[in-house]
């Protein structure tokens, strides 16, 4: 028995073909290194344009990287970061913010992913003592983690709420693409209330690459430095380039993030009513969070690849990809209409 | 008047065609994300198979992580690494080294970028002084920043030198390749008295991609984690391994570096006996460094990319690549000589 | 009106005339520095004696000191620290953890300052998991923040579960002395089941000394180096030693522990039964915390000067010390009484 | 045979009575931690107003503190330290700068332990290049580690040298009173030039406390969060203020250091001209830096203890304290003389 098809993860999706089309492109002749070639260049034009972005665009070579790299331009070494407990800068990073930047995570439980300004002021007591790290960035997910997503108006109400108390805001875009998607709206309407922010290549159908995009002009100075010290600066930056150039070939990147949002209604609908099935956080992206029966999680992921989310809650995530195939969703819904019905 | 061709770095080389060729071989279908698919395992398994590695290979982004990765497994905090004055760690990697593990590097200047027992002995006066960071790692690299190339008895001498010092060993192998065609010998060869050294690909021919091979097997186990908290955990490995995969076919890896010493070799072959230009070091590996008068070197780089690499000396660099052509050495050798038979 | 009498914190207290005539008599003459010297030697030897530890003690300047100290010979670089959430190292240290170790704290909520084997479960789930700093170091606080003290049985199964785990145990011991005292037993009987924990002078009558001690043999050979560059390394020790040769001296350091203690006891006695204030933790060191109307909080800290430990709950922490006055604790109790009686 | 008296740092002398009295004085009652208590107000006050620092004065528990807090404020995480190679920073403190700091130290050979406008230069040939760390703090030693002064042009020099080069100058000032006394100036007029200096008491009679001054108006907010941060924020804080009360009493601290100058002077007249010794270093301080055969180096050290500097050149090195008697420096010059006349 062979497990038929991933709704594991959109990092188990390969490359779409003009992402890798565009990497042979570059591919011809002698270019500068470590950036300073036209690819690259053009590259970062487009989206510091898509994103009306003052200060700049850094490409680094993974998520972690990017979250690591943008949060370190906006604090000071006692400082700290306000995000919500199951962040993936918190929970599945292996502590490289604390290594690398050196700052305490202020961690604050919420039930969809996302941070609201009461949620934010819950962390916001201690400034001022000196026996405690000082709040000063606070980082959210768009989409979070839950797969749910900021409507503008949240991201405003952030945005407000952060620089009336002299908070920067940072957002973790690895899938900033669904977002935009979701929301029908430019990377410009949702970059605006932020300081610094991600955009992610990766997981909507690159090889791997993210964008660090920098919305504040005075914090740009440091990134090139900062990048190369963390490790990321790609000698060889035009692959990185051609990446980003092939996602923004006729709007490939929203494409992709659309296709991969309709993948998840597509399942979610298909899997409405199903008895004992019950849709964990509101499907606004890429992924279904659903709780069932543990022993039909099991008899699903016999031939279905899937994570369970949450052992004790009996939550498991279904994510899809740029790549999805309407007839895989709608032949796992069938199964798990099948497994629901079951003994 | 534009510049003709780059002998500034063989990091400005584009990709050999058999590794993008892979990187599409591999993108077909799901499979699974962080190194756990087919493709790295078999990237890795040649890899530790051609150093006779028992400690195993991690795959990162470029060699500054490589670097620092590899080290990283060797210290413990109070702990410093003894390296030539000039070495890419401590010159070109802007304190990554000291951000990322916190320790101290003791450097010793060094004529020919190569380190010797008598140089690290030097820096061994201060063990066991509680004020001073204590010397533990001799770092090398293999070949130098000088483009020199140790011989099998100098390392072997060097791995002596440190087991009995309590030292471990570390080579930056960013062009290891070109040392193992330089020396005929095996990668196990220049790997047996090293504790961990990193095998560069991008410099021979790949996109991006180097690989931390571990030879000590009690190291092995802190290395995946170290690895994601150090941000170089790709999450679609394979297009990593494929590079690696690209690179072992017919030992292109090999062929590669072959071609580039050969031309580095034509090159100097070239200029010989030229007036005004002396060869600064011994040509081993893709890398001619020469010294030529100041207005001569302005000349020429009218239409020739290189570095100067000593301003005050006159010494530039010429670098070789895996796609060099030997017209082009040969044009610029004749450039060379005609610049020298000018005014 | 003046604040008349500190309940607030066991640090506002002055030093006991003991450690100041010792350190006076250290006074004369020259000594070796940096703990070269006959007093240090004398000190360290009666203090591992005290704890029956093969693996030494290290004096340091102050209590996040020791923490960050101690805890630093025991981790590797992507290893974790378990902990209650309310401890000293999590709250209280300005991110001295994330800065100099590099580290990340997984956190714990604990209803008394205490941590169980089960508690400690809890955050095991994802060991051996590349995206999850790995836990490694429990932290315990003897006594606890919330001033309550772990029975020797509640330690011994800490240290069985963590070595049964694979877990080293840590123990930060700011106020072990009134932990001794209330155990009634031995300092060797609370530190053998650890690897390493700090015994605290300050709060206890010191000018400002503490002690890690360093129970695991394999241990001690980092910690000198650790010590120097953590910034802890006195250059005239002496005057540290002298300050635990004065509390060590007829064993002052348990006869201030037990007066401490029972002027908490005689603060809990005075205010039993009295409506309204309720005991929020049982008083088993030198701490009462209780809860009360905020008006009449409101109205004790005009003449008595103690913390409000959880604004919320109107929780206050009324702290005694090696100096604390009968008739102050008298005083203070009828104080409590009168304005629980009043409107 | 006993070693009769100390030539081997001025930290190997004991404290001023003075400063152990003050102490004692201050012990009476209970007052507020952490600093914020009145004598902790009165020593910061006036060490400001010493040297007219508008930034504020932080109190720390030694010199390696002092100068790890100071630079810190000065730096971003990508920027380097220009400093003398002999500096203590660089050689004495068991690379707590690269591990606290996290940053890289850019060391300058010197034949006196002197920074010059030039030799600063000579490092600053880099900026931009973002592979490299970005100097950023200039860091001297007044006096150096050689025992050399600084002159008030020279201390001038160097800070317009650096405002010019958008440098910040840091001096450690672990001897900054000797270079008062030395310069016939207030502690004003060497800070002038600076950012951020430290003053220290140590090793000038008190028990063990420094003072971090920072000039700079706009870098004091972040201080008290970072020496937290640092474990160098004493809880009873009270008695490191005491020991500068006890220095700043009739100007303790000058007498101190000038009675120290004036025994390293007389030492250095009680040797002049004795065939074989020659001063290796101008005598500007309290330290004798001096040359001589091996053979009497060794015959001096069986009754008196001093350092040697260089084994190489045997150079050794004498420092005189607060406390040393004009008898011990004639005895001592005496036994030099004695055996410079011997076989």
């Amino acid at each position: 028995m062979t497990v038929r098809k991933h709704f594991a993860s959109d990092n188990h999706a390969g490359a779409h073909e003009a992402v890798l089309r565009m990497m042979t492109r570059v591919n011809a002749g002698d270019v500068a290194s470590y950036g300073d070639d036209p690819w690259t260049e053009q590259a970062c034009a487009s989206i510091q344009e898509l994103f009306r972005a003052p200060g700049g665009v850094f490409l680094v070579f993974n998520g972690t990287a990017a979250n690591v790299l943008g949060i370190s331009l906006l604090l000071r070494p006692y400082e700290a970061v306000i995000l919500p407990e199951g962040a993936h800068l918190n929970v599945d990073e292996c502590g490289a913010a604390e290594r690398v930047l050196g700052s305490k995570l202020l961690t604050v439980p919420t039930p969809d992913g996302k941070l609201t300004p009461a949620l934010i002021a819950s962390r916001l007591g201690d400034r001022g003592d000196v026996h405690r790290a000082q709040p000063r960035v606070v980082a959210i997910s768009q989409v979070t983690e839950c797969g749910t997503c900021y409507t503008l108006e949240e991201l405003r109400a952030l945005g407000e709420f952060c620089r009336s108390e002299g908070l920067r805001l940072y957002a973790d875009g690895a899938r900033l693409a669904n977002a935009a998607a979701r929301l029908g709206c430019s990377l410009a309407d949702i970059a605006a209330p932020m300081d610094v922010l991600s955009f992610g290549g990766t997981k909507n159908g690159a090889v791997g690459v993210e964008a660090v995009v920098v919305m504040a002009d005075d914090l740009a100075a440091a990134a090139p430095f900062q990048r190369k010290q963390q490790m990321q600066l790609a000698s060889k930056m035009r692959y990185l380039a051609a990446q980003f150039l092939g996602l923004m070939e006729d709007q490939l990147w929203l494409r992709n993030a659309t296709h991969a949002n309709l993948m998840a209604q597509r399942l979610a609908d298909g899997i409405r009513g199903v008895p004992g099935v019950e849709l964990w956080q509101a499907v606004e992206s890429n992924a279904v969070f659903a709780s069932l029966r543990p022993d039909h999680i099991e008899r699903l992921r016999r031939e279905w690849d899937f994570y369970v989310w949450d052992e004790q809650a009996h939550v498991v995530r279904w994510m899809t990809a740029f790549d999805t195939a309407e007839a895989d969703v709608d032949a796992f819904a069938a199964a798990v209409r099948a497994t629901a019905d079951g003994p």
